[in-house]
């Protein structure tokens, strides 16, 4: 552990580390015109940082694959992110003309078959472990690119008008071209890293942070139908989420 | 790139990746009593699973850093996880007696000092650069273990009020003990991979990945008075969000 504080400002390291942060919101959001960072001097007066600071702060920012530097051509942007209402993906609300979640992905199924609903996923849909289940898994593709990898199970008759319709969007256009209504979404959000067999079908290294959420969609009964396990590349999806005080559902 | 599908049920890995889904849903709910899990025959039975694929999803959850094996003492969980909601996570909502935003973290302050306010900063928060602004960056501790690291940029006239008070636990008890309003939050979420000076902070090693938060904080009238990066060890927090169709107001 290190010990703290440093006294006013922190250390060098801290330096980094908040110009880091500042960045790479920056980058993320889209902030840099034309997707490219200003010139070291230029950060350097901005940010009251020595050169050292801003070069490794920019050295971090590569490392994470979201910039990338050439000499005498400057730096850019070489990630595309987008950034996603939560509702949105929840499926709860409907999507935004622009949004990601208005058919514009597209998914490549790894696989759609009927098996025994495993335990743990019993637990969470509150169904008896070994009913019938479809277990549908896919990776959501997204101007081409992997973004997600989603595996669901999805309880029976809902899994029966799944299996007669043809998947060719997002998850939430599937289910409302097979009738089937969403009323309540649960997510447990957190990160992990990609594991080895992971990573290649996400097109990242290994060890890359990924998003993970387990979703549960329940019907207008209130009846738990899907369980999802999801992971999300955390360079190419953020979610934005709000919450106004005295009015919390939905976080 | 993989070619997929492999047909009907998928390869060895993909059985070994949910499986591994499965038990970490598990795992970080803390659905194992005492904290055992079931032994490799059991897992076997319950998930219709080799053992190969049963030592391997184990083998993986190990690696996380979320559960250890023993000879002959079996599998236990290593991780307490906290499930926080995400409504109070953004402050918007009163903490419920048992949440962890109910005063029961504790923070260790790195920085307190007034800096001119970055250009980033600036622009998140609709500010113009350079006016003076707070920055209060700490480790949040839970049960005395890092849990996340936050920086926060206060805008005057709140930053004098907060100067003034003690900060003994959370983000939110402070501005209440201040008397600030907090009347909307927006978050940025994402992950990223600890940083080689961020990861001792959090006590994990270099690599491991970290939610991450950017958040503004609005009072009644709508201007944006605090920009926060918030770093989260995924190991130790999850948000729990929930939507429900036509009330997506919060998500």
């Amino acid at each position: 552990m290190v010990a703290a504080p440093y006294g006013p400002g922190g250390t060098h390291d801290a330096h980094v580390r908040r110009l880091r942060d500042l960045l790479r919101s920056a980058v993320l959001r889209g902030g840099f015109p034309g997707g490219q960072l200003p010139g070291e001097p230029e950060l350097m007066a901005s940010y009251g940082a020595t050169r050292a600071v801003v070069r490794e702060a920019l050295a971090l920012l590569r490392r994470e694959g979201l910039i990338d530097r050439r000499q005498g051509v400057g730096t850019h942007i070489v990630v595309h992110a987008v950034l996603a209402r939560l509702a949105e993906a929840h499926g709860a609300a409907d999507p935004r003309v622009d949004s990601v979640f208005n058919r514009r992905m597209r998914p490549r199924v790894l696989d759609r078959s009927t098996i025994p609903l495993p335990a743990i996923a019993a637990e969470r849909l509150g169904a008896p472990p070994g009913v019938p289940c479809l277990r549908l898994e896919y990776i959501a593709l997204l101007d081409e690119e992997p973004t997600a990898l989603a595996t669901n199970y999805v309880l029976f008759p809902e899994a029966e008008r799944l299996l007669a319709m043809p998947f060719d969007s997002d998850w939430y256009a599937l289910l409302r071209d097979a009738g089937i209504g969403l009323d309540e979404s649960e997510f447990v959000v957190g990160c992990a890293p990609a594991d080895a067999t992971t990573a290649p079908l996400l097109d990242v290294t290994e060890g890359a942070p990924l998003i993970t959420i387990e979703q549960v969609i329940r019907d207008a009964a209130g009846r738990a139908f899907d369980l999802a396990h999801i992971h999300t590349r955390g360079d190419r999806f953020l979610f934005v989420s709000r919450a106004v005080r005295g009015h919390t559902s939905g976080a």
